[in-house]
């Protein structure tokens, strides 16, 4: 049985953006279910630049952008939003009373009276390496990014790449897993030098098996992974029996689905009337990177306005009988739900 | 010889929006001047509800008003705006060469390529009580803020009212002033309990003299303030020497000036366009409370998105020969001047 919710607002992208709007939109009573793509909220600042100081959130000097994905978080809490994340929203659907319909790669469906696009550059997907029938063990031994942790408790891992993920999760995994392999293609580390220090460290007390200079050649397996094949340098092969392979070699956001859902769209953007943020299409909003109309700035701080607009105006399709009146929320404080 | 300054951007009004306008035409290179008719910045927030929490400033779950005014005078340190405080712009003229002349009240000149509206709901006026002749001595004995308290040294005050200002300067002006007398309605005050508390202490004490259930009934002098006669209880009236009355019976804002300036003002607000913020007259912008557009809310979070979107429109006025390139803070940093 697929999972199924049902929620007031749907929100597609657990950016700083589509974060704001569960405030914005639990202060007028509206409930929000959030489903990203990556295994974690916090779109770009998580995903790119977790541990950069962002300079322009008003009435921060300086604030991480970590930080701010998790003061945000806090933030809405009192709204209690529930997520889907890890899966890509992939078909969304009109329903005859005006409601929508949407459901993952992964088979999740969402019922929502409205939608809040919030998708930024798009969602973001995996760069995948270039081996023969890779994509053929997909959820069947490759995975290209860490859900859930507790998956590969007492399995044999093999993990490639050479950035912060591929350093973090070997770190990470060699409490959990049974064994743990790192290949990488040079010598050195793109990732942060105290994870790489971790990581060296490992190696040589015995925790981890660390193939430097090395690459994934193939993948074999009967319907399920089973054994990976790599190339060392002087062309030496390696093949290690094992039950998970995670290539982490980056992921890039790709507009993708959102594409296809008949909105309008200018350069990779959906076009908004800055009145409410609305598309267009009846119930469906887009708010920060996402959308695009005269003035756009792709800054944090615009995206902030346009969720409170947006909520405004979302208001009177989930609660059509009632009368919309604006309140300060220093005077009116925060009522949770 | 009357003070004057010449600057890039001249903002009318150093509220939240004010403010954070400074740090969004620095990220551009262009250099602020601010006007504010209160003595001091944060515009509301500082006037009427420095100590109350704001619960939607995106990133802090809860901020108290001054510490938010405080966290954004910091973090426009790094461009060193110029204030003119306790002083407001009554007239506005547009140069030969595009640029515009602001004149406040008291004179001061204020010469800028752009003009930034940040005016809120209006410049903070006094409330005056009603005492025949009062008016005539304003700024020969009488003032109804203070703008600079060094100018009560070793001199006999009479403040009146019971909020907050009040019970502050009275303790305040205790230490500087030769006498302080402070004339209230009634028996309790309005103001904070531990400030009430202070100034019955002072009183006790014998440091300051304390005129409950007594309204100030005339003022006296020879073109200059001399005397001051308050009516008490039972109708005994006290005449009291002084060099100084300061009736604190509060601010509230008027759009005043703001309205005479040949602007489309729609319901004491300007009309914008959302592109830019513009207010259609050359060179002139509108953000925060002060304007309107469809869609509006007053919200001090609105006001950042529009200082920001302003910006970028203003830099081609300041900086017409340059080519505007959209940077991140956190790729580029804030580059101080
Ligand atoms: C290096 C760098 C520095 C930056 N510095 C600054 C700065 O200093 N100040 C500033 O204001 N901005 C800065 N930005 C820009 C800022 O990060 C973006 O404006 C912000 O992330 C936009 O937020 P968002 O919530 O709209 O989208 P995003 O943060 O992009 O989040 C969108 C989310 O939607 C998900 N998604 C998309 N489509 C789907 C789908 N179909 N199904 C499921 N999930 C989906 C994505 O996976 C993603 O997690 C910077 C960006 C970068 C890359
Ligand atoms: C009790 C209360 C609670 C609130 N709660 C919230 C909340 O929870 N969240 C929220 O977002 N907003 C809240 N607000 C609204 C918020 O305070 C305003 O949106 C915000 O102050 C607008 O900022 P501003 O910079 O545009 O204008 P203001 O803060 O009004 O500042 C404008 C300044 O311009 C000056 N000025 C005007 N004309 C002139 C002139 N001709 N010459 C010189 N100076 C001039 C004024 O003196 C004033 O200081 C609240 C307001 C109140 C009163």
């Amino acid at each position: 049985m697929n999972v199924q919710h049902t929620t007031d607002i749907c929100i597609i992208g657990a950016g700083p953006v589509g974060l704001f709007a569960v405030f914005e939109a639990g202060l007028l009573k509206m409930r929000c279910h959030l489903i990203d793509a990556l295994p974690q909220v916090g779109g770009q600042l998580s995903e790119i630049y977790p541990h950069k100081p962002i300079y322009d959130i008003p009435g921060y000097p300086a604030i991480n952008a970590q930080e701010l994905v998790d003061n945000l978080m806090e933030q809405i809490k009192p709204f209690h939003p529930s997520f889907t994340l890890g899966e890509r929203v992939e078909t969304m659907e009109r329903q005859a009373d005006g409601s929508y319909c949407l459901v993952s790669n992964e088979g999740t469906v969402v019922h929502a009276q409205v939608v809040v696009i919030a998708g930024g550059l798009g969602s973001f997907e995996p760069r995948k390496p270039e081996i023969p029938g890779l994509t053929d063990f997909e959820g069947r031994g490759v995975s290209y990014m860490v859900k859930n942790p507790e998956h590969y408790r007492d399995r044999r891992v093999v993990i490639a790449g050479g950035g912060d993920s591929a350093l973090d999760w070997t770190v990470f995994l060699s409490d959990i897993a049974r064994e743990v392999t790192l290949v990488h293609r040079s010598d050195s580390f793109r990732g942060a030098p105290d994870s790489a220090e971790k990581v060296f460290s490992l190696a040589e007390r015995g925790k981890i098996r660390l193939l430097l200079q090395s690459n994934l050649s193939s993948v074999h397996g009967n319907g399920v992974l089973s054994h990976v094949s790599i190339l060392g340098k002087e062309k030496t092969e390696t093949v290690l029996e094992t039950d998970a392979l995670i290539p982490l070699f980056g992921l890039s956001p790709k507009l993708g689905p959102i594409a296809a859902w008949g909105l309008n769209v200018d350069k990779s953007a959906i076009t908004v009337d800055t009145t409410d943020y609305s598309t267009g299409v009846e119930r469906i909003y887009a708010i920060g990177d996402i959308n695009t109309y005269p003035g756009k700035l792709k800054l944090i701080l615009c995206g902030f306005h346009e969720a409170a607009l947006m909520a405004q105006s979302a208001f009177r399709h989930v609660h059509p009988a009632e009368k919309l009146s604006f309140k300060y929320t220093t005077v009116n404080g925060v009522n949770a739900f």
